[in-house]
């Protein structure tokens, strides 16, 4: 085995580089990780830019890592074996201690890494991994495949299950993106009318085909009236972080509708409680998901074959690709391989 | 019979007036009803403004009423005969053909008056009302007694039931009036943990006696700190109309916490999204409840022994008892009783 | 218009035949129909036997009616108008006045007709219904089509929604005939793991076409240690009346798996306590559904395309068609039409 | 510190005695408890016997146990230290690793031991315990007081917590013994109409003393014929294992009912599907709980000042004190203390 692998680091805040380190052993519970793919989610803009004091480079990005086992640490489930295909997604495994872990609620561990921003991610020939947050990643995907189903699907997913819609129910999903063409299928495939809402007309004969029954453009219409017209969205997935659009959306969901959030935001949600009384309305907030939930994902999208729409770029290259995100010139989902560097 | 009963009438915006009128016949589906007692609610003061241009005078305020059935008119369901006790609160009566209807969700009717809004309320000897609005009242309970909870008692108990809590969770009830005095009861009968939060020292005493565990000062203390030292509530239930004040209560929820909004309120609410993502907290609205939850709620009153505690007056002392409420100096709830005008 | 129709009546227990009848004016609360379909369902045999002494002929068996109004009562809901189509399940009209229909639960009304049993059904050109019991039919479904819907789709689809399964999840569905093959078709555009658990192989390459992902064939082998074998049921959806096999499923569920029984069947079920306790398993009865779950039952149809398999024959064939039911030569659903009586 | 300490062990089926054993170090994961209470549950019984092959002696039985970590094994939280108060139930501890507990489902853990059953319990001075099984006692409690709790209390919270009932409904306890006598008080503080069955009137006085509304002599009369007079109860929390008196209480509940079993049983309940169907009534398994709910129910017993009946013998009194618990001389609880044998 290279006792190098080649990593795209934060050197400095919004600087990428690609350096080579030594492979590290992993620690007690941990695993090292041959990395094949990995997905350029937008939240990598965040750790990259790495505005925040607390988190100062050098930081490997990158949160929907595919790959093989390659060594074990001590202390990991027996589960997991070296030559096994896992991911790894945001969350960097939960601590199975804390008063969330002890309720089974994994994804609120607060002792967890969070991977690309706390700990060092998956744009990389190498990773290491805390064994909890490891996803077991079926046949039937490649790792490029499977990649942006560990952020961008089980993001998606676990929120429309959280939704409170019936089949047959109206579920509008807002932002059409790297999460929304995941959403748009897994809508639809859980018997959903589904409605797709994005920023211009463009985005429509996309969103039709990735299984939407109608598009609404919110630029050249109110959204919100037009959901009502149609009688009222049962619930409104929202992938975005533009706090007015999310809120004026409030007034398209029917009677008993949900609001659900997944997307932290920028700027407070402004909700009239009248509209939330008036017809029992809710919003609830959805975090992600634990591996459990990941692997319910990956499932899911083999049983009903919903795929992401990817543009793959090799790791050397992840500078470019990150540009081509920032500049809006990826369509549904980035992912980086890094196979043409052996 | 009497051929005339006297009500107190709100005869321009803002001014009520004692008036003598023909006691009517009730119509297909309705029930005449003799009152005996009359809540004072504070939405009673919006009804009795009546700003609104849809909202045009002469009109009987009072929508927390019990009394007894003195006729009835056709297509009314056998369950109702004259003599029966009954009661009637803010929604007055569903049309059982609406979509809402149709689901089984009464209290989202958009074909019922709102009683003392856009129908004739409670402030009168004698009262028409439909009898799908009808609420049985059990006999252990006095008139005085059983009339606020068909509004104070119902908003809150159904609030309560849809927290989220379970036994032994804390839940946090903001706004210690009279619905917040219910509340407190309530809840602790429902084997929270209780916290009551209010405005100032004075009404810790009561708060403490009426079931709160932990009284919280809003204007001491930073009610959402507090409740965060204590881990978090599992619910907090609001009953007021600032929306600043329960904003900035957001921050005190627990994980998987839950805000129960039952009042309309005054601007919106400022949501930080990031809140609600973090920890899959969530935001319900409660829209009071339908007749058959309303005798739920007075026959648990009478279970666990929870009463309102009220001050009375006569409905010739109405204008008196409606200065005295909006001047603030109604500790919990005022009672408006009939019986010394006969 | 006419002023007899023809109706295919049980004069005697077990014997259907054609007679003519007066066209009847529709009461209070009543509208007449004028049947174009009607569905032909397994449970009519213990109405055309009327073996119930309470149950006495002359009786129209028949709960699978669509139709159109040509002739309202008096107080019947705006909703409906003459010209309109319309249809009529097993269940024959709330009366929006018991505990239960005040809690919206009118699918457990108590003062309901039985149609077919209690109250004249649809093997007839004409039928009164009662308007609380009215279906609104989407235009995209003839009336032969929609039928079936309003009984063996509606059951089936109810049940699956209280089967607790989420998308991804395995449920099975135990026994492929009218109703399971309705169940399938439902189940798998829900998004679930579809198993067909029927009787003999000859039926697997329809279960499979309707949607199943496996079928499993009872006979040949022991369907809950396949289930378990596959990792366990989520849910099971039981159409049939044989308790032993619905009881021996219960070793296919999932821990947390949920049993969903709709037919009231013969003899108890046998339940192993231990198998519930150990892990958390659970048995619940659905009961058919509310005239507005219809209504959501045939949108979701035409939404996702599912349509019940039928043999159609015409109202004068009844007999024929009975016994062709009978000797089990029915494959799915057969339906009687009255357009060629005319 | 002592070397040695004294067991009451099960040497061969059915034989109790007292032995000396050598204290021994805990290992990977494991912490050692000095014990300080032990409770004596029903299920004992089963231990002792030891019918089971492949529960081979010799065993020390007792799974509601309470005392201090004397010593620490590596790979322990470090949320638990020397000196600290805990307790064990009857799960002895989950894996954090296999398919249940990756979805946070501990209690449904496939590996945990069986405290008691396949790894040593708490009829003894010293314990040796997997940290994942540690529950965090309140100083509130007594080791006497809190044992119980740690089994009769734990099961009976968590399966009225799943009854479905709410707030002012009505709920059943079906046996009065170790665990029904801690079912009624915590019924009775989760504002729940209470009702009690038992056999004979013997219980009667108690069972209303801790907090039943009703106690039903289910010798003396038909209890489920009684429930359906009172108007059904919304649950029936069972404790018995009787599988004839249970599936006879089925007829009992309401409309929308439910029975929560948790009481794994002897032979197979026999349920009547049409009653299930008809009423939409339900079944579920409950199954005691994990170390959290643990700490849930003890904090709950504290906040609602909930205590078991106990009777108390020291641990030289074993064998005594289990064949008082055969005779069925035990009221509701028997806890051994070891205080006095140092």
């Amino acid at each position: 085995m290279k006792t190098t692998y080649r990593a795209m680091q934060v050197s400095s805040p919004g600087v990428l580089e690609l350096v080579e380190r030594p492979v590290p052993e992993p620690g007690a519970g941990e695993v090292l990780i041959r990395v094949e793919a990995c997905g350029i989610c937008g939240a990598d803009a965040a750790d990259i830019e790495r505005a925040t004091p607390a988190l100062q480079p050098p930081r490997v990005p990158g949160h929907e890592v595919v790959g093989r086992i390659v060594a074990l640490g001590t202390h990991v489930s027996t589960a997991w074996a070296v030559g096994q295909r896992v991911g790894v997604g945001r969350l960097g495994g939960h601590c199975n201690e804390c008063a969330q872990c002890r309720q089974g609620r994994f994804q609120l561990c607060q002792n967890q890494p969070i991977v690309g921003a706390t700990r060092d991610g998956g744009y990389a020939e190498m990773m290491l991994a805390r064994s909890t947050g490891l996803v077991s990643i079926p046949d039937e995907l490649s790792a490029e495949e499977a990649a942006p189903i560990l952020c961008a699907g089980l993001a998606t997913f676990n929120a429309l299950k959280k939704c409170g819609a019936q089949a047959g129910d109206t579920v509008a999903v807002l932002g059409i993106g790297g999460l929304g063409h995941m959403a748009l299928q897994y809508a639809r495939n859980m018997g959903f009318k589904v409605v797709a809402i994005g920023r211009g007309s463009d985005i429509a004969e996309d969103a039709l085909a990735l299984g939407a029954h109608v598009y609404i453009d919110n630029r050249a219409e109110d959204a919100a009236a037009r959901l009502k017209a149609m009688g009222g969205a049962q619930a409104v997935v929202t992938m975005i972080d533009h706090a007015d659009t999310v809120s004026a959306l409030l007034g398209g969901l029917a009677p008993e509708g949900r609001l659900v959030v997944l997307n932290p935001g920028k700027g407070p949600l402004q909700v009239p409680a009248g509209l939330l009384v008036g017809g029992q309305r809710s919003i609830v907030g959805s975090m992600t998901g634990t591996p459990f939930d990941s692997e319910k994902t990956l499932s899911f999208s083999v049983l009903v074959n919903v795929r992401p729409q990817i543009e793959v770029m090799p790791l050397a290259q992840a500078v470019e690709a990150y540009r081509k995100l920032k500049a809006g010139n990826v369509k549904f989902r980035m992912v980086l391989t890094m196979g043409n560097l052996h």
